[in-house]
């Protein structure tokens, strides 16, 4: 890190700050500039430097401490420069690989769940999703089938040979989930939410990490280093959106941020242009987008009947529809694999 | 809700909506205007108006559904147009009472707690706090001292004769929480977990719940009417910065968004000025702004030693800071007490 | 618009606001449902629409006033439900026509102009861009060649047999730009200089209305319609990233909200991917996201030696990256064509 | 500036940097840290440094560059560490001096403006305002009085003796503006817009600078730095909300950022709680809090009747509660005074 002084800061407080930090065992270099004199501090301990930082701004005659490392590692893209491929049961993602998660936003009822499986799967989508637990914010919506609607989607699962993903939305689920699913869902909500990721990591499962949508690219990442940090690199992130000052779209899509972070991690990140722009009308030219843009999978939510569901209707394809789109990307990604 | 149909909707899509509205017992009145033909729908059932509206909007000719009523019933100040007031242990928040919760960001050791509690306990704040468990964004920070740092805090309360108030992280955790201490603390990072709010309002206690920094007012009410619909009306808000565009302070503190929630909610809000402008030097300028703009209380951090915190320094008050901002609160409260 | 009234509203405020339509010349339709009253207000007069709106909120017993209809006419999609073709010389935007400007940020010299003139050509760009007025943040940045660069655009325009466009910052440069290029650029920082959008709609040249990077997707279909309302529908609309939270990118890219404003709007729409990201290593990516995702062209910057720019040097494009783009951009745009 | 060079960055990479300053005047300070070099670049160069920067973060081996030293000078409190006092005719702003400025949003009729005149100066206000020249989001709405406007001010200002400000869209009106006010308004939507800036700046006159609303302090700072290269200190800054995600009020009041401000400028900040909230319902309490919080002065809006206000009457006080909040603030600002 770097202490930048005040510019009056005295020859007393300069060292006042090279003595803090060879207490803390840190080498220093002082640099005096025409006007401030800055100190590169050498030697970074990983679990202290955050508040050794803090201290150090409060000394008197400093201005601010900029750091200058980053606080992920084990998810950065300097260990593994081609990145990484991860699977949800036989379905991969990253490194060419493009996976296509697709189901109902919830599980309503054996006939729906059914339905939007053999849709799926005919169109060509390589991983089930389907709501077991749901996150509303008001009390008074639908919460979810919950255990039925898990035991229901390894059922699908199962009958159409596809691997399954589900949410679990705190400690206590992810045994349940980690049962039936080969992937578990870290919702947007839940992006920091600290012991679940780290409970979800132990189970060895993979685990799809959604960005919340107040996350800064940094914190997603760090927080799939909380998930590292357990000895589980089975970790795909999504881009789901992020908040901004537009409602136009539910969320704001954040597809630059997606290739922003690909330039950091090597894990495989892929989009939800579901959630993100909340309208089926979007989804189609966000899924090219995101494919065009190098997103190495997508999540799509398809209900038999969305005019009749039970939650996020507005933003499910047909089964039409979806295999209009499964058709369209396929292509692309062909097209994308050539320009490579 | 109003649906608003396209501008060339026929005859026969107005009929389709009128019909749906009728088979899910809705009462309904056509307007037509000059550009557009608008629906009334009448009678709302709460569990359902979230996804009817969401299969309305989708019906052919329908360009959008307006919602009318707001989602949250029991914490909205039409139950209670004079406001309520609420406790931890004996000190009141709410209605002319102003609370003051003060303590260090997190229990560090039982001398740090012990000073500090002594040192705000003097200075006239009403509660106590103290960090135990710790959501940190990276996972390479300091966590807390957990169960021990619990039982410091019930000590210190203990010996010092306040009530205290700490962060429960996940379900599990409440019980532990309950046992000890007078209030929980419900963190901004988990205002939208929904398991969390129902088995920390279900323990009876007074509950703090934190806006989250990316969360609407109104999804801030709707979290409290989670905690409401388990019989717990014990609740106080507490503001404490949303995510904006500029970083020159942690978060932007909202106190606008404070005053529009007191006019809809007969809860007590408080205010953290400590977390959401990250520094020492904005917490007593937006400490007395609160209090001039309508606060009921203040969550302030203070430590015996910044400089040597473990966690959150730069934004900690010297208890000799406190206790002068403290004599400015007491003549600020007194002059607001006189004005209403 | 629809007039919300409150819970408790009496009859005779009904009847005030009843009166109050009547005397502005509305219709109205009293909705009395189980918790509240509307009142549909039939026939807007667009001038005094939202002025009466303001008025009516403020009637006792009024809770809110939710409009219906959108503020954008000339520049809406409804007008012209296939889209229009918008031309910069010869270049053409929408309805399939996919247009690239492209050149340097700034211009610096004569040999940076041509040089960069040159290599956009080759490469394929249909339309040349130049900076000669910078809007800079800080007045010590450099501001730009002015009237000097001006002719240097209009040269190598005739040189190369390109249309250009620049940016225009206040009404007395109008005229100078006008005189010289085929297009008038309005930057993000003047989206909401109105003066400055109707002299600028008032020369009949070719509009680029650039997004405001803090307006909604509303607010700049409404700016268009300033625009429109000269007379001159030769608009072409530039998203160039909004501002968010997260500064991994210098702007968040809002393609979503590119789409979005596709289904309002006729007019084509184009994506800069090098303000936007602030970075050359995302232009590509995003640059082929966009056109995925329907953008009807692309703005991107070029610069013979981005480490030798006076400006933006780190989102330029070498010609040679440039031309290795352009060749992407071919191969997709004939895909998309095929999928439509 | 700082240099941070990549991990793997080679000592010719090193040398490359180093050469690169050394040719543009720069002296230099490598440290070789555990695990990466950093170079500090002495000796700036404030006309060139933003551009260096930019050339240098894409020299091979740079990862990135940290810039040190901020982008304004004349108005940074470093110059004037105990604040300034700017005023407007008589009325004083900064250093104690609390000015308020009120009057109607926009000037309507003679009878209009001459009514809410009366009213501010009996309240106590010490400064009139008066929109002429009106920036409004839709082409259809009022555009203002403009010319006849400026009129009716300056008569009003002359009858009840009191000096006037008034906003200026562009430069030609600069000078219309600046013959009959006494202070010169640059809106929110202007703050960037720099040609305005150095024309205003020009006059001599008190400028009022609005905060645009997705400004940060920082570019606050910058566009006040620009009208200070013109010589004019004479600069009042005015928070009037920022965009934030909620919209729960009209635009986020950042008391915080206001006072974030005022530790890095002498120039005096005052607040506009009218057009930051949207509802005149939110005026006293956070005209209060700024107050608290350490405003050097307010912007009310205040009409004669709301109800028939061509303009933003949501917002507006009417004179009684206008009279009563003066009073208010009277008490407040006698309490903060003897609290310094």
């Amino acid at each position: 890190m770097i202490i930048v002084m005040s510019p009056g800061a005295s020859e007393k407080q300069v060292q006042g700050v090279v003595e803090r930090l060879e207490a803390r065992g840190y080498g220093h270099n002082v640099s005096a500039g025409v006007e401030r004199t800055i100190i590169g501090a050498i030697g970074a301990n990983e679990r202290e430097k955050q508040y050794v930082a803090e201290q150090l701004s409060q000394l008197p005659g400093v201005e601010r401490v900029v750091p200058i490392l980053k606080s992920f590692k084990m998810v950065s893209r300097d260990h593994h420069p081609n990145g990484t491929v991860v699977k949800i049961g036989e379905a991969g993602f990253g490194v060419g690989h493009l996976g296509v998660i697709a189901g109902p936003c919830t599980v309503e009822s054996e006939k729906q769940l059914m339905d939007a499986t053999k849709a799926v799967k005919t169109a060509g989508a390589t991983v089930l999703r389907g709501g077991a637990f749901k996150p509303r914010s008001s009390p008074y919506d639908f919460q979810g089938l919950r255990e039925e609607g898990l035991e229901l989607l390894a059922q699908a699962g199962k009958q159409f040979e596809m691997p399954t993903v589900t949410e679990a939305m705190e400690p206590r689920q992810i045994e349940l989930v980690a049962a039936v699913c080969d992937g578990i869902q870290i919702g947007a909500r839940n992006m920091s939410n600290f012991d679940l990721l780290r409970e979800a990591g132990a189970t060895g499962k993979t685990i799809i990490l959604k960005r919340g949508f107040a996350a800064t690219v940094e914190e997603w990442l760090k927080a799939a280093e909380y998930i590292a940090t357990t000895g589980n690199l089975n970790i795909i992130l999504c881009e789901r959106g992020i908040r901004s000052f537009d409602t136009v779209t539910r969320f704001t899509l954040d597809l630059a941020g997606m290739a922003a972070a690909k330039l950091e991690t090597h894990l495989p990140i892929i989009v939800d242009p579901s959630h993100s722009t909340g309208t089926h009308r979007l989804v189609a030219p966000m899924s090219l987008a995101a494919v065009a843009g190098g997103a190495d999978g997508l999540m799509i939510e398809v209900h038999p009947h969305p005019d009749q569901a039970r939650c996020d209707g507005p933003q499910s394809l047909t089964p039409k529809r979806f295999s209009t789109l499964m058709e369209q990307i396929r292509q692309l990604s062909t097209l994308m694999g050539t320009m490579r």
